[in-house]
């Protein structure tokens, strides 16, 4: 990614359509998927290998990412409960699974069903896995650490137990460590803080993402205060896909489109034509007429004689 | 300021009101500037000296600064236009005027019917109105620059011009100057660059307050950038209220309750209890029932266990 300051890591086709009620049709999640990485988007989570049952949103991601894979210039990743899922993710194709740890064990237990000590005996599984695997077929692995910065169920989380988790993660053998704000609890400092804590656990170069919310309106601002940190992959959803379990009118993730327009706006590269990126709303909106999809620059538009790459940062 | 760290300027009753159709009572003005001062804001632009024909909405403003007055703990902030409303906003008793010179020449003659040089020219006239006045009867006086980040009707703004403008206000006599995103098109960098450029003009102590609108999303990820800088004074609207000049769904000024759950989680004092706060909400929707109000923390909730004073930033 030398080219590029910041990887847009769009989850929408994961994160989003598995917080709807609708199932958005597989051609439309790949008419999606193939707009998005033509705007210049590099990652996208396509899916989660979870059993159809639970999530019948997520029925296709076997094909949506054997798809996916036929688009040059983008990395297919996958959302994986446990073994059994990355071993579906493998199977199909995925460049990149990403295994949630909630450091809630209540919550980790009412997302996954499962105490810590039974996500670590998973994750020992899928690393003995993928290193019998050659090198060419074998996905970056991610430990996600959900619910790092607070739980709807147990209110704060220690940072100890953040920071012990994922020193833990890279231990069993996964490749790097991400830290997600699932209850849209984080705030900058807080954010700053704990970054700067699992990056003195595991070392820089071992955490590089974060997956941020906005349900309490401070994504961006917390966005810009892991970019201070040196974190360059940020997850988001186009549209902020998936409202939000908390509130009507509240976003879950933070949205793309927001997001590209201030980095682009500052200056920081990252691939996107963001008025391309723009234009696949239209998709996402004719396939899902009733879901709302949020965003503040798509309402409003970009500035008169915005100037691609960069406003009002030179004389 | 001493026991503070961020002085939260609430605009609701003025740049809120004056962009909307609604004229409030003169009665739930007054409930909601009590309730918002009771909940610890300190300082509360309450109207705007325009003449009544234009501006039907701030026709009471005298009255509001009068009863605003009396209210301890409070400084009481106008807008101004011109010599005129300055006039009338010392007879009223404020403490705090602003008058707005908009850095694009386009938008001042849409706005104020002026070029810069007949700003000037109110702003000498007022200036010397001020320094008449026994000490104690003399308002602050802040010239503020709107436009700043870019206009509507002109785009892109050159710096230097801001640069200069800034410096003229302060050698006709303004006690500070002011920077307004009044359109919604500032970023984090261009904010940095911009409050440094201002400063190194007019000196750290003159430039201590912005005025950032959310039309893009981007209202607290500059806000924070501001914080940055040094600046200590926000403004900001209950509930965004006013809406957007552009878009629907698009909020105009940054949402005091964000705002203020930001800054609190972060644990920065703003004298501001969060939950008496977010109940002054009721107030001000009883008395527009029409209008629409923002805000993403009113809508989830605190996050559960809420520490106030600072969320997670302790071990």
């Amino acid at each position: 990614m030398s080219d590029i300051d910041v990887l847009i890591s769009e989850v929408g086709p994961r994160d989003g359509l598995q917080s709807i009620d609708s199932i958005m049709p597989t051609d439309a999640k790949k008419a999606w998927i193939a707009a998005e990485a033509a705007a210049g988007v590099r990652e996208i989570e396509v899916g989660s290998f979870v059993p159809p049952k639970l999530l019948p949103q997520m029925a296709d991601t076997g094909k949506i990412v054997s798809y996916a894979r036929t688009i040059p210039n983008l990395t297919v990743a996958a959302l994986v409960p446990n073994f059994k899922g990355a071993e579906n993710a493998v199977k199909a194709g995925a460049q990149k699974i990403t295994l949630p740890l909630s450091v809630s064990e209540t919550h980790s237990q009412a997302n996954l069903r499962k105490t810590h000590a039974q996500v670590f005996d998973e994750v020992r599984r899928i690393v003995e896995m993928l290193i019998s695997l050659p090198d060419d077929e074998r996905p970056e692995f991610e430990g996600s650490l959900s619910t790092a910065f607070g739980c709807t169920l147990e209110g704060r989380v220690p940072e100890a137990t953040v920071v012990k988790l994922a020193g833990k993660l890279m231990e069993l053998g996964c490749d790097e460590v991400g830290l997600s704000d699932t209850t849209g609890y984080a705030n900058p400092n807080q954010l700053k803080r704990l970054i700067r804590l699992v990056k003195s656990e595991v070392g820089d170069q071992n955490l590089t993402g974060v997956h941020l919310h906005n349900t309490r309106g401070l994504g961006l601002a917390n966005a810009l205060a892991a970019l201070d940190e040196g974190i360059t992959t940020l997850d988001s959803s186009l549209g902020g896909l998936g409202g939000c379990p908390f509130a009507p009118g509240a976003s879950g993730n933070i949205v793309t489109e927001d997001l590209v327009f201030m980095l682009d706006a500052m200056g920081l590269k990252t691939g996107i034509d963001i008025d391309a990126l723009l234009n696949v709303r239209a998709i996402v909106l004719d396939a899902l007429p009733d879901e709302e999809m949020y965003g503040f620059t798509p309402d409003a538009g970009l500035p008169r004689d915005y100037a691609h790459g960069g406003w009002g940062i030179t004389a």
